[in-house]
């Protein structure tokens, strides 16, 4: 893993890395990450590490929370080239977009493509974290995503017991996600916009209702995919919080 | 209104009072209450003004938000003489869950006869608490309640104007209810145990989904109707925060 430039504004250090050939960033606090939890942070299909919704959860946790919080660029996304079977996939969602007729199929291979390949990659990228000093190998750990970040999120946990909690947003659902979360047993929160034009409503409470978790938390909220409300940011960061054995430091009691 | 007792612990006065055949309490912040907003918490069937669900709301919203909260007693319940007719439900509802058959019909139509009582009952505690010089008329005015407290809210709401928001917890779901729901514009939060062993779940999306409301948040959570969680009792705080126009001592941003 190599720091490649590293800036400091309002007590957050965001330095971006390189790790082989994954672009990545991440936020710490000026004040130090003993004991913080560890998140990783997932964006959606057609943004990158910095995605403006990505940056403001971040932000929110690294500032009121104390935590670190790690980003990559799916493959072909940000600052990563993307391959010709990428681009046509890319190329057909705009296409149906454009001719309204619905994109859903396209998403969900795409997705499950650019998953598959996350995978490995966001575990590479823990053992680098893991083996940084300010981090190490006791940090609790948490991820979250919306759309294609909740794909990788539900591939990842399902074969990565480091990951201790799961905060997810809308996403297209089919099966195999069904299937997937029905094996996830970890403290899970999932958010659906219930105003939003392309991911229906129903799929995604079918999707909360298969995770197989004793401690799960649904929250739907007016409003579309974009922009996340700043509460449900702050409440996102403090299930973290909650699950991740350090009390937010704005929590109360 | 009579007062009829005070206390004060932990930072928060709790007053007893009556109002003709009303009993009630009002909880509110040893440190004053200017521009406060007043919280209206209407209890379960079968429980009464100082249900400890109820209790850990109230304290929990004066201590963290300096809320004012006020509970009266359901007719018939707490310190009210139960009538005839009231008593014959009652004994349905017991009846029945010792028979293991359903009480959701008998629940139902005997929420709704007491909320159609309680709605003038409400509406004259809201004019005393009003005319108390620590109250006064531009307290913005939001409305909690669970099962019972929720088809008051609903009838209460429809009617009275002075209530901006509410927030619901689970409830045994009518025709009657999805129709006053459809009436409601007002920002409202739901809440679902989703293991709840008596109310579907499903009632409880298709009440939410009934609310016209352009800002409405559902949380469902793991658990039954009772506990409910800390974090949904702090959670539903800063809704009331949000959308009463006084930040919670506790947000952050």
């Amino acid at each position: 893993m190599h720091f490649t430039s590293e800036t400091s504004s309002n007590g957050v250090i965001e330095r971006n890395f390189t790790l082989d050939e994954i672009t990545g960033v991440l936020w710490s606090p000026t004040s130090g990450t003993v004991e913080a939890p560890l998140l990783l942070s997932g964006h959606s299909g057609g943004m990158h590490k910095k995605a403006p919704g990505l940056v403001a959860s971040a932000l929110h946790g690294v500032a009121t929370c104390g935590f670190t919080v790690a980003a990559i660029d799916a493959p072909g996304h940000g600052d990563r080239p993307r391959n010709p079977q990428d681009q046509r996939w890319a190329e057909a969602i705009r296409r149906a977009r454009a001719a309204r007729e619905p994109i859903a199929p396209i998403v969900i291979d795409y997705n499950m493509s650019l998953a598959e390949r996350a995978v490995p990659e966001w575990q590479a990228t823990l053992d680098a974290l893991q083996a940084l000093p300010e981090i190490g190998a006791e940090a609790p750990i948490g991820y979250g995503g919306v759309s294609l970040g909740v794909v990788t999120g539900l591939m990842l946990a399902a074969v990565e017991s480091r990951i201790a909690a799961v905060s997810f947003g809308g996403v297209f659902v089919n099966d195999a996600l069904i299937e997937a979360a029905g094996k996830l047993t970890l403290p899970v929160e999932y958010r659906i916009p219930w105003d939003d034009e392309e991911i229906d409503r129903a799929s995604g409470v079918a999707l909360f209702e298969a995770f197989a978790s004793k401690e799960k938390t649904l929250h739907a909220y007016s409003g579309r995919h974009y922009p996340v409300p700043e509460y449900q940011r702050d409440s996102s960061a403090r299930f973290f919080a909650r699950h991740l054995g350090r009390a937010a430091d704005t929590a109360s009691d």
